[in-house]
C-alpha cells in the first residue's frame, strides 16, 4: 500500500473526515490530525484504518491505528488505543475516504500532462518514434525505444534496455530493465472496481501499480490493470502472449508462460515456472503453485497445488480429465 | 429502424428496383416512388417491405407497404393492397435494395472527413489531447473529454461529463451523458454479418447505432458494434470490463456487471442487473432475464430465466453444474 | 522457407559457424562457404541444415546439405555428403544460428524507417488519413485507401482494392487484392516462439510472413501472428470477426467465417469452409478438415475430420455433445 506516485492530500483532522463520512461523534477530539488510511497492519499511530470482516481479528487487536472505520458489531475486537468509528457499510466508507487521501486514483482520464518526447530530456537519451507523447513522472534508463504513437502516461519508471511497441499506453507502472511491450497494450489502468449502486455505481481507488519485473515480455493488445490496495505484479522472465488480461491485484511469479486470450481475474497468485495455455481463465482470489500447468481453454476456480497439472472446466486433474472426456 | 445518422438515397422508383434487383415484372406500374425500405410492421404506403419466413405471417397480413419482396409460396399471405416481388432469395434481395438506399452502411472504411478538433467550433468547449479527429455530424455535450488520438468519426451524438480515453475509435453512436468509455476501444462499427457466398460473400447493411445509456463504463479494448436493422444498446449504469466484445444488435438492460473478455454474440438480449464472469460467452438471439447471474468461463446457449444463476458449457443451474463436478 | 522479406547476412565460413556456435570440431575444412539454412528438405549442397527427430529420417537419408546439426544418436542416418555437427540441444543451436542468418526476424521492435505517407510515392495513389506512416520495402496496389493512424511497417505488399482501418499496424505482410483489414489489428508480428530458459528466454527466429489471400476482411482488434519456418495464411473470401488471434504458421482454407474471440494456437492447418463460433479455441498442430462447424465456445484438442459438426471441450461430435448435456 505504499505507493510512489499518488499524491497523499492530507493531512486531515478527523473532525473533517466524520463530516465528510456524514458522521457525528461529539467525544471524539475534534483537532487530531490523520496522516493517511491504511490496513490494520500497516497503520501507524497517525493513521485511520478499516475492519469489515472477523477473519481480521487478530490484525484489529494489535493495530497501531488511532481510529478505525468498521461495524458496531465488530468495534469490539479493537484495542483501547484505536477509537471505532462505526458506519453502515465499511468498504463504502474506506473507498470515499481514500478518494479523499489520494483523489488521483479514482478517475483514469486521459493524461493532459503529456508532451512530445522531443520536447523533454530523453529527446537525446531515448530511440523513438513519430507522435510519442510523455506525461508527467516519468523516468527512463538508458538504451530504451519506445514505438509510434505510443504514450507513456504520468507515473511511470522505465528500467534499461525496454522496448515499448507502438499504440500502447502506460500508467501508474515500475518496468524494471530488459523488458518488452509489444503494440496496442493498456498498461496500469485502474482494474473493474466499484460498489454497484443502482443507477450511478461507486468506484474504488486503485492506489496499486504495475510491477514489470526484467526480462518480461508483454504480448500485443493485452491489458495489465494495477492494484487497489496491492500491486499488480508480473514476475521476472514470465512471458505473455497476445490479447491477455490481467486484473488488478494479480501477482505472477516468475519464468512462467501465458498463452494468448488468457484472463486472470483480480487478486489471484501465480507462482512460478507455471504454464497456461490459450484462452485459460482463472477466477479471482486464487492461489496456483509452483510449476503448475493449466490446460488451454481451462477454467480454473479453486487453488491448485504446486507442480500439479489441470484441465477442464472446472479445471482437474490433467490425467482424470482426459480419461472421463474420452 | 428509424436511423438518424444514415442518408436515405432513395426515393427510387418501382420500375429502377426491379430492373436493380434483376427482375422484369410487366404489369407493375413503373413510376410508383418507393421511399424507403422497411419491415413488414413499420412500413407506410410508399415503402417497400419484405417477407421471408412464415412466423412473420401476421404482420404480413396487416403491412400496409404497396410492395413486398417475398417468395413464391409466401406471397399469398400478403393483402391485396401490397404487390408481391417474388425473388429467389428475399434476404439478398433485402441487402442489396436496403444498400441501395443507405449505400453508407455497408462498408466501415475509414472515415475521411475527419478534422483535428482544434479546428472545429469544439476546440473550446471540450479538453482534448494530442491528434484528436472529428468526423462530420458529431456532437458533445458540456464537461466532456476526450484522450490522445482518439478519432470520434461521422454521427456521434456524446452528452455531458463524458469521458472517452486514448487511441479509441466511436462511430455511429449515441452515448448518453455521464459515460465512460477507455482506451483502444472500438465502438460503432458494422457488425459480422453476411451472406457467405463461395470466392465473395456479401456483406448486409448496418442501418442501427449503438446507444450507451448514461453512467456506463466500457473497458480497455473493447468492441461495440452497431445493429444491422435494429439499435446494439447498452443500458443505464452498465459496467463493462476490458476486452469485451458486444456483437450488433445485441441489447443490455441496466445496473449489469459484465467482467472481462466476455462475448454476447448477435440479436441476444441481456435483462437488468446482470452479473456476467470473465471470459463467459452467449449465443446469438437468445434472452437473459433480469437479475441473472453467469459464472465466468460458462457458454449460455439457451434463454435464461429471471433470476437464474448458471454455471457451464452448456450453461445450466450452478448448483447442479457444481454438484455434477466435485 | 523462402522469405521474400529478411535479408540473408551469409556466407559464413563452416567455421566461422562452428565457433559461432561455441564447437571445435578439427577435421572439418574450415574454408567452406555456408549459404543459408534450411530444413532437411528443401537444402542445397551449399547450406547446412538440422534433424532433430527421428520422425524425419527419410528426409535425412535424401538431404542435399553438406552439413547438419543433431545429436551423436541421430547423426548415423545421415547419408555421406552430410557431415554431422553434433550439439547438446538441436533446435537452440538452429535459433542461434538462424538469428545470424537472418538478424532481423528476431527482435520487433518498433520500425524505425517509416515516414508519413505524404513524403512517399504513394501520396497521389493511396487514398489515406491523418498521420499514416509507411516503413522500407511497402508496396500497395491502385484503388487502396488507409486510416487515421495506421502503421504500415517494413516489409509490406498490398494488392489492389484493398481497406486497411485506423489505428492498425502491418508487417512481412502479404496481403492480396480486395481485403478488408479493420481497426487496432496487428499483422504479421513475431509469434510467441522461445525456448524457456531460467532467467532469459531465447526467442527464436520467425522468418515466415502473414499471407492474407483476395477477399478476406480481418475484423476490428485481431492479431494475426506471421510464421516462424512457414508461412501463416488466411485463403481467400475467409472473414474473421474481432478479437481474433491466430499464432504463428497456422494456415486457415477460403471461404471460412470465424467468430468473434476464437483462438487458434500455432501450426494448426484449418480446411476450407469452416464455420467456427464465438469464443472457440483449437489447440496448436492440429489439422481441421474441410466442411468442419465448430460450435462457439468449443476447445479442439484433436484432429477433426472433413465435414464433421463438434462442440464441446474437448470438442466431440455435436449431436452426442447435446444428449449428453441436455
Amino acid at each position: 500500500m505504499s505507493n510512489p506516485f499518488f499524491k497523499n492530500h492530507g493531512p486531515f483532522s478527523i473532525s473533517e473526515i466524520l463530516k465528510f463520512l456524514g458522521l457525528k461523534i461529539n467525544k471524539i477530539n475534534s483537532d487530531y490530525e490523520i496522516e493517511d488510511i491504511k490496513d490494520l497492519n500497516s497503520s501507524r499511530q497517525s493513521d485511520i484504518t478499516f475492519f469489515h470482516s472477523k477473519k481480521y481479528k487478530n490484525f484489529a487487536k494489535n493495530t497501531k491505528a488511532s481510529f478505525c472505520i468498521t461495524t458496531n458489531s465488530l468495534k469490539i475486537e479493537l484495542p483501547n488505543n484505536c477509537i471505532p468509528i462505526v458506519v453502515e457499510n465499511v468498504l463504502v466508507s474506506v473507498a470515499q475516504l481514500t478518494a479523499k487521501f489520494y483523489p488521483d486514483s479514482i478517475d483514469d482520464n486521459f493524461d493532459d500532462t503529456v508532451v512530445d518526447i522531443s520536447k523533454t530530456k530523453f529527446k537525446d537519451k531515448v530511440k523513438y518514434g513519430k507522435n510519442v507523447l510523455l506525461g508527467k513522472n516519468v523516468l527512463i534508463g538508458s538504451n530504451c525505444q519506445i514505438g509510434n504513437n505510443t504514450i507513456i502516461e504520468k507515473n511511470v519508471s522505465i528500467g534499461e534496455n525496454c522496448s515499448i511497441g507502438s499504440n500502447t499506453i502506460v500508467r501508474n507502472s515500475i518496468i524494471n530493465s530488459n523488458v518488452k511491450i509489444l503494440d496496442n497494450c493498456i498498461i496500469g489502468k485502474h482494474g473493474f472496481g466499484f460498489f454497484p449502486i443502482n443507477n450511478k455505481n461507486l468506484r474504488y481507488p486503485h492506489i496499486g501499480v504495475v510491477l514489470i519485473e526484467e526480462n518480461c515480455e508483454i504480448g500485443c493488445g493485452s491489458t495489465i490493470d494495477r492494484g487497489s490496495m496491492s500491486n499488480t505484479v508480473i514476475g521476472k522472465n514470465t512471458y505473455l502472449d497476445n490479447q491477455i488480461h490481467i486484473a488488478h491485484n494479480v501477482k505472477i511469479g516468475g519464468n512462467s508462460i501465458i498463452a494468448g486470450q488468457v484472463g486472470i481475474a483480480g487478486s489471484s497468485i501465480i507462482g512460478n515456472n507455471v504454464k497456461i495455455g490459450g484462452q485459460a481463465g482463472i477466477s479471482g482470489h486464487l492461489k496456483i503453485g509452483n510449476n503448475v500447468e493449466i490446460a488451454g481453454g481451462s477454467g480454473v476456480i479453486k487453488d491448485i497445488p504446486d507442480n500439479s497439472k489441470v484441465m477442464g472446466y472446472p479445471a482437474k486433474n490433467i490425467r482424470e480429465f482426459l480419461k472421463e472426456n474420452k
